[in-house]
C-alpha cells in the first residue's frame, strides 16, 4: 500500500476520534449539504457570518471553512476577522475561491483573503487556480471550462502551493494535489458529480473536517477530495432505474456516512507522482 | 402533434445544445433547489446577488432568474442593477413576484422592478398575477387561494402579458401561459407539488435554463410549466409504500434529469386555446 | 390512554384542519428543510425577515417562528418586530435559541428577545436552555454537552417554564418539556437524529404548525417533539442497506408526512411525570 493512502486512512481515524467542531463561512446556495457532510462524516458544523461572532466561534473550532460562493454585504469583512483569529489561535483554515474567475469582486476578495489570512489548502477548479496564480482562465460562471495537460497541472498545484506556502487541490476530472513538494493526483468520481450543486463546496467542506482530525494538510486534501469522488463512484453504482441527480445527491450523503478506512485502498485510485 | 407541443420539444433541444449559465438572484430557501434543476435539465447556476458583481455575472449569462421570495436588505437594487444589464445585453430575464399580495414591500418591489427591467416572462400563481394587474387577490402567505373561472383566467394572462408586453405563466391546477397572442393551458400535475416548498421557484428557474438555450419566451414558459407538470406526475406515479413529500421531492430533480422530447408529446397536457 | 397523548393527538387534529400559515425568520441552514416540514404535516410556511414586511407577515400568520441559527446584521431587529406583532395581535410565537451558549453576540441577542418579545414555547438542548437559566453550560458549537440526571432535568425546564411564563422543551435523549406546572418527558428518537443538520430547528418549525392550530402551547410542544422521535424511529427501520444520514433525511420528511392520530398512541413514548 502505498504512503499517501496509509496518511489518508489516518486522516480518517483521527477525523472520527476528535469529532471537531468545523466552523463554516460559506454560501447560502449548499450551506445545508455542508453541514449534513461534516456531519455524515463525524464532525460538527457550525456555521456563523455575524461580525460580532466570527472570532468566537473560529477559535473554539478545530477548523475553519471559508467559501466565497455568495458573498455580499460585508460577509468578507467576517471571513478575515475569522481567518486572523483562527491563524492567531492555530486553527488550520481551508479556503475554496467559488467563481474567483467569474468577477472582478469575487477576484478582490480573494486576494484580500489571500493576503491577510494563511490557508492550511485552498481548494479549487483549474479555472479558479489559475486565477490565482495570476493566469488567463477560462470559465462559465462558477464551473472551469479548461482543458489543461497533465504535467502541466501538476506545475500549476506544485508551484501554487509553494509561492502560497500551503496545500492546493485542483479537482475535476483528475485532481491535483500539492503542497509544493509532493504532488498526489486523484482518478476516483464521475461525470455525475457535475450535475449535483455544491460538490465542490462539500469536497471543501470535507477538507475542513479532516484538517479538524488534526492530521497534515495534505492528507486531509487528498482524504477530503478522494472521498468525494469515491463515493460518488458508489453511488453511481447505486443508481437505480429512473434515478437521476436528485438519488445521486441523496446517495453521495449516505456513502459519506458509511465510508470506513479500507475504501481508500480498495476504491481509491491516489498516486503519489514522482517529480523532479 | 400540435404546433406548441413542437416548440417546445425544440426548447428542450436548444437547452441541451447551448447547456446555458443562468444567473440567479433568488431566495435562501429554495436556492439550492433551483440550482438542482438547473443543472438536472442541462444548464450551469451561478448565484450571485452582491451589488458589486451582478451586471458583471448577468450579461455573461445566457439567462437571469429574479425571484423575491425573501428579498431584503439591497437585494432589491442588485436585482434592479441585474435586470438592466440583461436588458441591455439582450439576456432575458424571467422574474418570479414570490407572495407580493402579503406585503406591502413585496408589492412596492415588485412594481419597481416591473417600471424598471423589461421581462422576457413573469410566472406566478393567480393571486401573485391578480395583484400585478392591479386587481384584489386573496392569498395565504405565498400560496394562493384564487379559484378563477377558466374564461376569466385566459382573459387575465393574455391582458397583462400584453399590457407589459410579456408572457405572463398563471400556475395552479391549470396553467394559463399567454405572449398577449397566443394562449396555452396545461393540466399535467398534481396535488402533491404544493406539499414540497419550490416548486413554483424550480418552475421559474426552469423557465430560465430554457430561456438560456435561446428559444421564443411563451415556448420557454411553457416547456418550463409543462416539465414540472409531467415530472410531478411520474414521480407521483413512481412513490413507493411510506413514501411521502420528502422523496417526492427527490423523484421530481431525477424526473428532470431523465427527461426526454418524447415525453412532451405522450405525457403533455399542453393545449394551445382558440382564442378572439 | 393518557391524557397528554389524547391532548397531542386533538393538537394534530386541529392543524390539519386549520393549515395554518406559519411564519418563520430563521437560519438560512435549514430553511428549506423548516419549510418542507411545515408543509408536509399540513401547514403553510412563509419565510420573510425584512424589516419592512415582518410585521405584517406576523400578523396575518397563525404562528411565528423565530430562530436565531445564523443572525446577522438587522435580523434580530425584525425578529424583535414580528414578536412585539405577533404577541399584539395574538399569534403565538416559539423561540429556538441555536447555540445561544456559542458566543457573546447569541446571549446578548437572546435575552433581548426574551425581554422584548413573549413567547408560548421554548425549546433548546440542554446546553442553550441552561444558558437561559443563567446557568453555566457545555456546549460544543451549537451541540450541547450537558449530561444533567433527569430530576434535575425536569426541574430546571419547569423552574424556566415558570419563571418565563412559557413552555420550555428541553430535547435530547430524552426530552423533557414543561409549562411551569405538569412535565412531560418524551423517549422517542434515535442517535441518527443527530447525524442530519437541522432536526433541532425542524422541530421548533413543527412546534410552530402545532401552535398554528390553535392548541394549547404545552400539547403543541410535546406533539412537535414526539413527531420528530417517532418519525426518527420510522426512518431508522426502514433504512436500507447502504443507507445513511442523506436517505434518513429523505425518510423523516415522509414520515411527518404520512404520520397519524394513531401513530400517537402506538408509538409515542410519552409520559406525565408526577411531580410535587
Amino acid at each position: 500500500m502505498n504512503k499517501i493512502i496509509k496518511e489518508v486512512q489516518e486522516s480518517l481515524t483521527n477525523l472520527k476520534r476528535v469529532k471537531p467542531l468545523v466552523h463554516c463561512i460559506t454560501n447560502y446556495v449548499t450551506v445545508n449539504d455542508c453541514a449534513n457532510v461534516i456531519l455524515s462524516i463525524g464532525g460538527s458544523p457550525a456555521m456563523a457570518e455575524a461580525i460580532e461572532e466570527v472570532e468566537e466561534m473560529a477559535t473554539q473550532a478545530q477548523a475553519l471553512v471559508l467559501n466565497i460562493g455568495t458573498i455580499a454585504n460585508e460577509v468578507v469583512d467576517s471571513m478575515v476577522k475569522a481567518g486572523k483569529a483562527a491563524n492567531k489561535a492555530g486553527v488550520p483554515v481551508v479556503f475554496d475561491p467559488v467563481g474567483v474567475g467569474a468577477t472582478n469582486y469575487r477576484k478582490e476578495s480573494t486576494f484580500r483573503l489571500l493576503k491577510e489570512v494563511k490557508f492550511s489548502v485552498i481548494r479549487g477548479n483549474m479555472a479558479e487556480i489559475k486565477v490565482l496564480c495570476g493566469m488567463e482562465a477560462n470559465s462559465k460562471g462558477v464551473d472551469s471550462v479548461e482543458d489543461v495537460k497533465e504535467d502541466a497541472a501538476k506545475d500549476i498545484a506544485k508551484k501554487l502551493a509553494g509561492k502560497l506556502n500551503t496545500v492546493v487541490a485542483i479537482t475535476g476530472v483528475i485532481d491535483y494535489i500539492s503542497d509544493g513538494e509532493r504532488v498526489i493526483t486523484i482518478r476516483n468520481g464521475n461525470e455525475m458529480l457535475t450535475r449535483v450543486t455544491g460538490t465542490g463546496c462539500m469536497t471543501t467542506a470535507l477538507i475542513g473536517a479532516y484538517l479538524g482530525g488534526g492530521s497534515s494538510p495534505l492528507s486531509c486534501a487528498v482524504a477530503g477530495v478522494s472521498t468525494m469522488g469515491i463515493v460518488g463512484e458508489v453511488a453511481f453504482e447505486n443508481l437505480k432505474k429512473n434515478g437521476g441527480s436528485g438519488s445521486f445527491r441523496v446517495s453521495l450523503i449516505d456513502g459519506i456516512y458509511n465510508l470506513k478506512k479500507a475504501d481508500f485502498k480498495e476504491r481509491g485510485k491516489i498516486n503519489e507522482e514522482d517529480w523532479l
